[in-house]
């Protein structure tokens, strides 16, 4: 499998028509792997990208041009992985460093204001995730949220049923706050970026005086990134929702931090990969436990 | 429609089983504002993300609580609207000034190393996407690329096909280079990074001494920024299709850069944005010309 894919044991929820039909099976699962490469020319860190492990030269060559800095063939000269350990010393392959051609002129340093900063996070240049998980203000373990798993199952298409400029466009990301309790969606919001829809929920919260967000669960549009996880636990938020994937560094930073993390919600069917304390399924029929 | 959605003038293509069925129609649609907004704390830039307009004081509260700068009610002062005026000194609401409450602390200069920069472009502290379009070492605007339509609406299934790790997880995107005369694909990358997967692609091609890519085709699963747009102008790929929708800036920065972006591509049915005289479409019946 190598570092593109990562095994998660998850745990699957099928809600029958019937209390009986429900069925809870626990599975390895195949995850892709996201984790930040940082970039450097000449020793000088450029970039750090959240990322799938591979080809990774390739992406640093890719980066530099798309960034103006090389244009042709042979404007570099050699690409090398370099420190960047675990805490048991093995070399994590996150960290590269360019040597570009004589000749070729390097980043200038004022060019780092040309960089969109999307996100956030803080993992990069610190040990581990265990340095993210406890730089909340808002520690979520032990937060005392159960949903039910057929409350739960409704949120993406209520979540789809507003999104009033996708309907329009086709071209948005969503976020929404839904009460764990009640079921009740409190914000939506759409964004080009997923980040800046999650962004723009927690804000209208914090406006309303409403963090931490305990008890709440964010429902988003695509994906489960590291860094939506990274979002919702510096809220509060116990739970987050995805109605597509997530990638590992989610699931990893989710186990430390406490969250739940719930994905591939299609229809009547949804994974459970952190937390599963959380998600009740009354009457169950457990399977290939 | 505001700064949320955009007008553009189209032209939609559909695939008849016989020439004489395929359609040819123009029209308006609305695309998804993507616009940079730069976030500054007292007065000191800390972020720029591209992002839709609406709801931005809620976005840069969310942003700074991600962030860990603020945790609780109270500890915003004021955020407000500051300079960032187009060609005609109009106030492009692209850049907000936070205040933070007494006795909270600003960020840390170095906080800098700790967001990601997943992008790339220079567009933002730039006057406009004029200065970005001029960047490019690889101009595309006379490039002679001309692709039959049919050939085109094959890409998007033959990435499907090649997207291995997709169907182990479904959770990555993917990019892939076509020969626009021959339609071979010369390489697929996958990534949990829509951007990372191009730099990818484009460093191989690199790498192969390729570059400029002239008559190629940037083929992506998922939906056309204007961060891919600029990727693709860096590279001097003449073409991008997507399989789901631009954003207004990407069209801005293709007509911008003479570049051809097609997206919406659903099996016999496409939509050009940008550069239609790339796309050839066969014995056409034009239609609501």
């Amino acid at each position: 499998m190598g570092r593109i894919t990562a095994r998660k044991r998850v745990t699957r929820i099928t809600l029958g028509e019937s209390s009986a039909d429900t069925t809870v099976s626990r599975r390895e699962d195949l995850l892709a792997v996201e984790e930040p490469l940082e970039i450097r020319v000449g020793g000088t860190s450029l970039s750090i990208t959240m990322r799938t492990p591979g080809h990774d030269f390739d992406l640093a060559a890719g980066f530099l041009i798309s960034e103006g800095i090389v244009a042709h063939a042979g404007e570099i000269a050699a690409i090398r992985y370099c420190a960047g350990v675990t805490e048991t010393g093995e070399n994590t392959f996150n960290v590269l460093d360019v040597t570009l051609a004589n000749g070729v002129a390097a980043p200038d340093p004022s060019l780092e204001r040309n960089f969109y900063m999307t996100s956030s996070c803080g993992l990069c240049g610190k040990a581990s995730i265990d340095a993210v998980r406890t730089a909340s203000h808002h520690p979520v373990a032990h937060d005392p949220l159960v949903i039910d798993a057929k409350l739960l199952a409704s949120f993406p298409d209520r979540l789809r049923a507003g999104q009033d400029v996708f309907d329009k466009t086709g071209g948005l990301h969503a976020a929404a706050l839904f009460d764990g309790r009640t079921g009740e969606m409190l914000v939506l919001r759409e964004d080009v970026g997923r980040h800046n829809a999650v962004d723009k929920v927690i804000g209208w919260a914090h406006g309303e005086g409403m963090l931490p967000l305990s008890g709440m669960v964010l429902q988003v549009s695509g994906r489960a990134s590291f860094e939506l996880v990274q979002k919702a636990s510096m809220a509060g938020i116990p739970m987050l929702a995805a109605v597509s994937a997530p990638s590992s560094l989610a699931i990893d930073l989710a186990q430390e931090s406490g969250m739940t993390v719930v994905g591939f919600m299609r229809g009547r069917t949804m994974v459970v990969y952190a937390g599963e304390q959380r998600v009740a399924v009354p009457h169950l029929v457990e399977a290939a436990r």
